[in-house]
């Protein structure tokens, strides 16, 4: 069963219903909270633009979170569920309207433990890795977007970022502990995940259920330093990111490669970086400077820039330049540019990458983030593309592919088309059970439309 | 120049010289001094047995480290130095007589930092981390010998150990931040060590320097649970010691795959392991329990023994049945066991582990300790080798070689057959600067001998 038309629904008995839970009605607010990041993607844009849902629904407790989904239910409405927003796929782009859920209110720290936190869904990770590092410990991986990003959002739609260079991705077990959901049934209920289980909902951008509470592990807060190093040539550089990865005695938290020009897309770090550079940008362990120092030597690096962890709060923090903030930085000086999303193959002469950088040359500037898959240091990529036509952009990722690197194609909202391919039938059945009326971000599932 | 014979040396004289420096003339006292735990190796045996110190002396802090080095160089009398004498190498033995360096009175720690510490040589592990601990810190790597071992004997004759499978081995960037040592000049002096200039003393065995004071890097002191647990066949036991290393997202410590009949060799476990098991001895991260319990439920595995952080300090210490403690242990019940030292290549199916495992069946019974090397997790190995000759051993050693294993080779005192194969050119050239009388341990580099 899919998701009716909005256009029937009775919206002021609806609204009646959801008694004392803020609602917001004023078109403005709900186009805005209709949005993700998708607009990277001039295909998304085309596609998702003129996708707005009718109303925004903002529980402040999972009870809140109960009687909406009741609510909602009963009138067979499509809800979208939502935390800062901070997607790049439209995630949480209401396709049919209906309710988006917004659960930035759920902000609740259930309990820090040494190595393990219980928050509820709307809790941002720079808030709960702020309230953790008092105990010594922080979140094991964050995105560039941790200041307003929440940890529902992360674990809904988001699949690794800062940190991935140590603890995988989210999708490898340890990384996520336990899930609470609520479900769309005629009577709501909440289901506790643990163990392999999580993955029924995780990264399912919202369709599996209401992610209402996780428990996930932590890891421990060292002092990190922030860096910025020059090299003479970009596959220096690259290289230089692969033994950095790989160098098992230095802890790092962050190791991303960006091509000249890249940071010259970077307005704060204009007077830091010099203009041209082939540079890497990353967190160090304190304790391991001066062995980092050593291997730097080794690859003819130069440092130009350095924040010890003391000064970290103050003036710019080196992660909101890495990642998709890249992507970010470079569209704000030229909103023609897009990107895309690759694993590159694990090989330690990143034979790959050198033949894709100097293929495409200045027109996908390369950008690598290394991050461990498997138990094994590759780089990831979100290389800057100056996007002519759709067509282009396609023959550009089916390069990529033919070549034996994996695209998770930031151009769709199907999930099947971006980074998974195939939908798990634990996921499917799960879907089945909870969202029986399918009314969970409806068509962003092509199995399950498919199916309908 | 080689050291002199020690037979025309004034020792009444000398120990005068030594003034209030401790000194052990007692026969029984100094032939126990000069033995390290080289009798696994029947040809070690063979080798070493009638080697003895002339004395033994034990400074109590640097400025007796030097007194005693000026007095050595002076009566041009050689240095074996010494820490608690748990190598396997025959590190310590006195190959020409002379002195015994005991530097197990140097304990001082001298500072605890968050991720770093800096110790005098003499400092045993266990004592180490007990203090580290309460500032939520621990010794990075460690061997099975850890009660009793010193950071300088460690660091000195070691290579790594518990913890390698997650910070790499002792040689890797980062595992070690600075030296102090003392020289063997006619005016000893005391030179310090930093960055990759460490690696001109670090696992030279004593011939390089001696060395007082240590800066280590510190991890983050995780509630370590122990556990074993027991598999239907060795390569599923082995399988997931690989998957288990490969696993990001779970943090572990140790991860000892025993075939069987090994484990029946462990007299205290005997009413916990049921016998004949293939086994995993394990140190998981107690908050990625849970995790850890689904990847030992996809290969089958059957926990058997599980010990708490809390309860840690009581019963048996599960790592100390792992790395060379399995040799003891089985050596306590079968005096005729020996053992290998190897390292497989890198290789997710574990074909060349299997490999051995059927070829040479009981013969070389299969003790894997998965470790990271230069990023990559992988099985080293300590076979228990049933010995008969000295040529079927060193058949056995051949044929791993030849088929592409790495053999440190533990039935030889010489440094450049066991594990390193070749000295570095700057340990040459800093041994000629610190040591021109070539008292330090004479007789283990051949290089050495061969340039006299």
């Amino acid at each position: 069963m899919t998701a009716a038309a909005t256009r029937s629904i009775d919206w002021d008995s609806l609204v009646a219903a959801l008694g004392e839970i803020e609602i917001i009605r004023d078109p403005v607010q709900v186009a805005r909270l209709s949005k993700d990041y998708y607009s990277y993607s001039p295909l998304l844009r085309a596609d998702l633009d003129d996708k707005v849902a009718d109303l925004v629904v903002r529980p402040a407790n999972e009870a809140e979170v109960m009687k909406a989904a009741a609510v909602c239910v009963q009138h067979r409405v499509p809800v979208t569920i939502r935390g800062a927003g901070t997607g790049n796929y439209g995630q949480c782009v209401p396709l049919r309207g209906g309710v988006v859920l917004d659960l930035t209110k759920l902000q609740a720290v259930k309990w820090v433990k040494p190595g393990m936190a219980r928050v509820e869904a709307g809790v941002k990770l720079a808030a709960l890795d702020k309230q953790t590092r008092e105990m010594g410990w922080e979140i094991r991986m964050a995105p560039s977007t941790y200041r307003t990003a929440t940890i529902g959002g992360f674990i809904g739609g988001g699949s690794g970022g800062i940190g991935s260079i140590t603890y995988g991705q989210l999708r490898d077990r340890g990384n996520l502990l336990a899930l609470r959901v609520v479900t769309m049934e005629d009577e709501p209920q909440v289901i506790e995940l643990r163990g392999d289980d999580v993955y029924k909902v995780a990264h399912a951008w919202g369709t599996n259920g209401i992610i209402t509470e996780l428990e996930i592990p932590l890891g421990p807060a060292y002092p990190w330093t922030e860096l910025v190093a020059t090299f003479p040539d970009f596959m220096t550089a690259a290289r230089f990111g692969q033994a950095l990865g790989d160098a098992d005695g230095i802890v790092k938290k962050l190791i991303c490669i960006c091509a000249a020009p890249i940071s010259d897309y970077f307005a704060a770090l204009r007077t830091m970086i010099p203009v041209g550079s082939h540079c890497a940008l990353l967190m160090v362990a304190e304790p391991c400077l001066e062995p980092f120092g050593e291997l730097l030597k080794e690859f003819g690096g130069t440092i130009c820039y350095q924040k010890s962890a003391q000064e970290s709060g103050k003036g710019v923090a080196i992660g909101e330049f890495t990642w998709n903030h890249t992507t970010l930085h470079a569209r704000s000086v030229d909103p023609s540019l897009t990107y895309l999303q690759t694993l590159f193959p694990a090989d330690k002469d990143l034979k790959l990458v050198e033949h894709m950088y100097h293929h495409f040359g200045d027109e996908v500037m390369m950008h690598l983030e290394f991050i461990r898959v498997n138990g094994v240091v590759l780089p990831a990529a979100l290389q800057l593309v100056r996007y002519t036509t759709a067509d282009r952009l396609y023959e550009i990722i089916h390069y990529h592919e033919d070549n034996g690197a994996f695209i998770a194609n930031p151009h769709t909202y199907i999930i099947e088309d971006g980074g998974r391919k195939v939908m798990d039938p634990a996921q499917m059945q799960f879907k089945a059970m909870v969202d029986p009326y399918g009314l969970l971000n409806p068509g962003k599932i092509r199995a399950w439309e498919q199916q309908q």
